[in-house]
């Protein structure tokens, strides 16, 4: 499979590691062409690694991954183009984190979401809401973990739901640990679980930590 | 031990009775001196079981639940009086939740939260936050769920969260599970799980489930 990622930040070219290393075509997205760690990453990975421009990596993928953080994703987006995103699978990562005097604040919050933001933004793409509640070496090695934990996707097309789902697989996620919470609009649910992980973050010290949803049979 | 429970809701009265089960005894209270559904708790209960006021059930006790909802709780708390709180423990089980418009909102949220009322409402008081993030059956049977599963507790006062947690093991919850996220700050994040408890409640149809936070050792 040809994945964009577009950013170029722990996130990123962890994500599109991991995608080269399991054998798929990656180009990493950033704003500008000759974005060194974009650069120094495509020459480390592999000849299935390429850097490029948000557009670019957008033009060339069958599925694009946002994994800049959700305060700009839509400008990244923007970048990207509409006309490259139309009808593609578009997994969104990303948290609507940012320091701001010294707290953590999300921005959308409860109303709306990130992941809400980007379908109606680009409503030809398939969005799907996944990952962001989890470490980025959780995301990709989710036996660094112990347990049967989980991770949620959100979307409008079940499709592309069940195309990300084999995606997770891939990444070390069986499907019966991937949770479907509905429609996109669920994103805002899973955004508002991070001030959670983040006191836990605080709490432990490392982000090696996941939520198994444990019930009644 | 001597408790209110203020609230003569599901969660108050389910709450009331585990505790008259475990031999304490109970006053719940409710706005009016002759709540229905106060006084048939209480007749039904035991004869550790009394109904009556905010303030009376306050007055009366050595630890205070907070079983009424997040946006009313301050006023409740107003009427059993800050003189009836000082210097006690006050259990804060609540969420700030409010259908508006057909959809689910929280007030606070992210900036605030009803633990954080609540503690500079009453500044003597000791303020805990915990269980606000199960079903109340859960929260008097975890057993109910299989799993390691976890509760919380934050507030400022270390001695309270302790004794907190020695009532949380009379529930049936061992200190092992329940995890400390610090100060009553961090009501903020659990608070703010509530929608992600919501959207796997009407995923799942039925609330006997929790979250086991699984961990690299």
């Amino acid at each position: 499979m040809r994945y964009a990622v577009l950013g170029t930040g722990e996130v990123g070219r962890t994500l599109g590691g991991r995608l080269v290393e399991l054998g798929h075509e990656v180009t990493l997205g950033s704003r500008s062409k000759d974005n060194p760690l974009a650069q120094e990453w495509a020459t480390a990975a592999a000849a299935r690694a390429r850097a490029g421009t948000f557009a670019e990596a957008a033009a060339a993928a069958e599925v694009v991954i946002n994994a800049v953080g959700g305060r700009v994703a839509l400008d990244a987006l923007g970048a990207a183009g509409a006309e490259h995103l139309g009808g593609k699978i578009l997994v969104d990562v990303s948290n609507p984190l940012a320091f701001e005097d010294g707290e953590l604040r999300l921005d959308p919050v409860e109303s709306d979401s990130v992941g809400e933001r980007i379908q109606r933004a680009f409503p030809h793409a398939r969005v799907v809401k996944t990952l962001n509640t989890v470490n980025v070496q959780v995301m990709v090695d989710p036996a660094r973990v112990p347990g049967e934990h989980h991770v949620f996707v959100c979307g409008e097309d079940a499709g592309a739901k069940e195309q990300v789902t084999a995606l997770l697989a891939e990444f070390g996620w069986p499907a019966k640990r991937v949770l479907d919470l509905g429609g996109i609009r669920s994103a805002r649910a899973v955004e508002m679980y991070l001030p959670l992980w983040l006191t836990l973050f605080r709490g432990f010290g490392k982000a090696d930590f996941n939520i198994e949803v444990r019930r009644a049979g």
